[in-house]
This record gives C-alpha cells, structure tokens and sequence, in this order.
C-alpha cells in the first residue's frame, strides 16, 4: 500500500474551506489533523475533535522533542501541529488534511517537501466580501477587517501548489479531489502501481 | 485567457489508449495534434486526420527550419511531430494531446518542459497480453512481441509525470481527467485565475 498524502488547505475566512472539506472528509481514506492548543476549550468544543486540548508544560515538552510539525504563540496560547498522528495515519495509507493559516502553511513546506499545497480562493475578493455580509452575523468593522486580512492572505496563494476556486460548490469540490487523485497519480506517488503492473499476473 | 497543456500520452499497444483519448476528444477543449509523415496513405486514411502526408523534401525542409517538434525515420520514413499547430492551438487556449511513443516522448521532455507527460498502464502484463489475445486478430509470434516490447516501453513510465492504470476503462478516462483539471490548477498555470480573484469584482 502507498504512503498516503499529507495535503495542507489554506484559505481566507468565508471560503467554504470548512464545508469542502467536510465533503472531503466523508472518504475514510482521508483524515483530519486536529491541532494542539493551550487554550481552553470554549463551549461545545471537545477534546480531540475541535482540538487536543493540552497544558503549557505538555506542549512545551513536545517542542522540546520535536514533535510538532509546526506551532506558533498567539494571544499568550501555544498552537501547534502534532507530527506523530500525521506519520502514523499516513502510513497506514490515509491522505492527511491540515487545515492551517498561511503563515504555518510556509513553515510545513520547509520542512515536508512532500507535503501538497492547496488554497481555497473566493472567486473574487468583492464576492468574498458579500458573503460576510450575507451571513449577516458581523458588524461592518469586523467585515472590513476580514477582508484586509482575506487580501494579505490571498497574496500566499502562488506560493502553494494548486488553487480552488470556491464559485459554485460542486465544482470546488470536484477539483479539489481532482488534484488529490492527480497527486496518487504522479509517478512519484505511484511507484508500487508500475512495479505492480511490472511484476504481477 | 491561459494558455493550454500540451499532454504527452504514450502506451504500450493494447492499453487502450485510443478509446481513452477518443473520450476526451469529446471535449472541444481539446486537440488531437496530428503527426506528419512522409509514408504514403493507407487504404482508409485521411490526410490530416490520421497523419499529414507530405513529400519527403517538405518534410527535410520543416526539419531545417526547426519546425518539428521531434521526428524520427523508421522504415525510410520521417514521422514527426509539426511544432506549428501545437503552439497556434495552445495560444487559443486548448489542451493538445500528443500521442507518442517513449523515445519521441522522451525527446519532447527536452524540448518542452511544461508538457505534462502521461503513461497509459495496463492492470498487469499478464492482462495485457490476455487481451491482445482476446481480439484474436494476430499469431502467437505477433503476441509474444508485443509483450516483449510492451515490457520495454513499462520500463519508461516512471519518466513520465503520471501514471492511469487502465483497469476499468470509465476510471481509466475519469483518472485522466483529474490529471489534466489538477494541472491547470497548478498555481504556475492558474496566475490569470489569481490575479482575477484578487483584481475583479
């Protein structure tokens, strides 16, 4: 069985990254990398799933041993990814999702250059802009500061491998899976199906 | 508008490759780049369909002003690939698919560094020579060479860029397709699409 795919999702807020992957995520071939934080868990939110929700000490442990992909302080809380369950799904064959900001994003491709880059785009900041508003649940400030932060992060987007674009939602998700497939399919990724063409019966 | 793929398919025979390719053809997004040759035409074949027939001082003429792409003799005859077409069908924006076998493959990879390169596998060797079998059409001497040659152009598929087992001919033809929608979702090929989301309206 082929080493699954470590796929790293970024997009700004109002994307429909969540509801894609949440399509995604239906294929048990695919699993979720959940973050670490020193946070506490806000309401509804359960350990494991929204989270893995760990003390100061515990995370400082783990940097210490090299066991998070990539982490960052922010607002005096640690938040950071955990290397072992990405290795061990992977090598059970399932294609890894992590869901990360930019920023994280940049720190994953240095150190896993195997890693697949994929950002989710609006299909056009004004658009992404009408969404916000259409939720209806932000104040005009709030929305105006989403949309400059959606532009900083838009900027990222050629430094990823592949982009998909959110118009219609089908289709986004169509694509999406279209570059995961296209990814099993690269020769690099598929060494095991020339041998096996090669060798068996 | 971007500019299309050029797309390197190569095969041993009894892959499949012309149904596979036919299907795509469908879309009128993409172009059958059709060889030059300076054999005559065989009862039933169509100039500029099957190949454009030309005189052998055409084809040394297009050889001196650089105008093959890669040309090979075989037999007293050139067959080749004219550049021309390729690119004018490119700059409007479609995908050409090039036919080829592994060594004019190999000279295009030199050539052209954004081609993308595609091999057509069959599920095993075993299978593919159950199938030419199976058509009935040719001796066992015919057979046993083809495999034999098939096994020879196998050992050239971890050059491509990807890989289609053609095992179910519908995932066969959908595994291509995501290859294909996968690259022109490359961020180096998607810098119009960026640039729209960041830009319009």
């Amino acid at each position: 069985m082929s080493k699954g795919l470590l796929i790293v999702v970024s997009a700004p807020s109002g994307c429909g990254k969540g509801t894609i992957l949440g399509e995604i995520l239906k294929d048990d071939k695919f699993y979720y990398s959940v973050s670490a934080t020193t946070r506490s868990p806000r309401e509804g939110e359960q350990n494991g799933v929204n989270y893995h929700f760990i003390t100061r000490e515990d995370f400082e442990e783990r940097i210490k041993n090299n066991a998070m992909l990539e982490y960052a302080e922010y607002c005096g809380n640690y938040y950071g990814t955990p290397k072992k369950e990405i290795e061990e799904m992977r090598e059970m064959g399932k294609n890894v999702l992590l869901e990360i900001e930019v920023q994280g994003a940049m720190k994953v491709r240095e150190i896993c250059p195997d890693a697949v880059f994929v950002f989710i785009l609006p299909p056009s900041v004004n658009e992404l802009e009408r969404r916000l508003r259409k939720r209806g649940t932000e104040t005009d400030e709030v929305i105006a500061e989403r949309v400059s932060q959606a532009k900083g992060e838009l900027a990222f987007a050629e430094k990823y491998d592949y982009v998909v674009v959110n118009n219609a939602l089908e289709d986004a998700i169509c694509d999406f899976r279209a570059v995961i497939k296209a990814e099993e399919l690269k020769v690099s990724n598929a060494k095991e199906i020339i041998d096996e063409v090669i060798n068996n019966a």
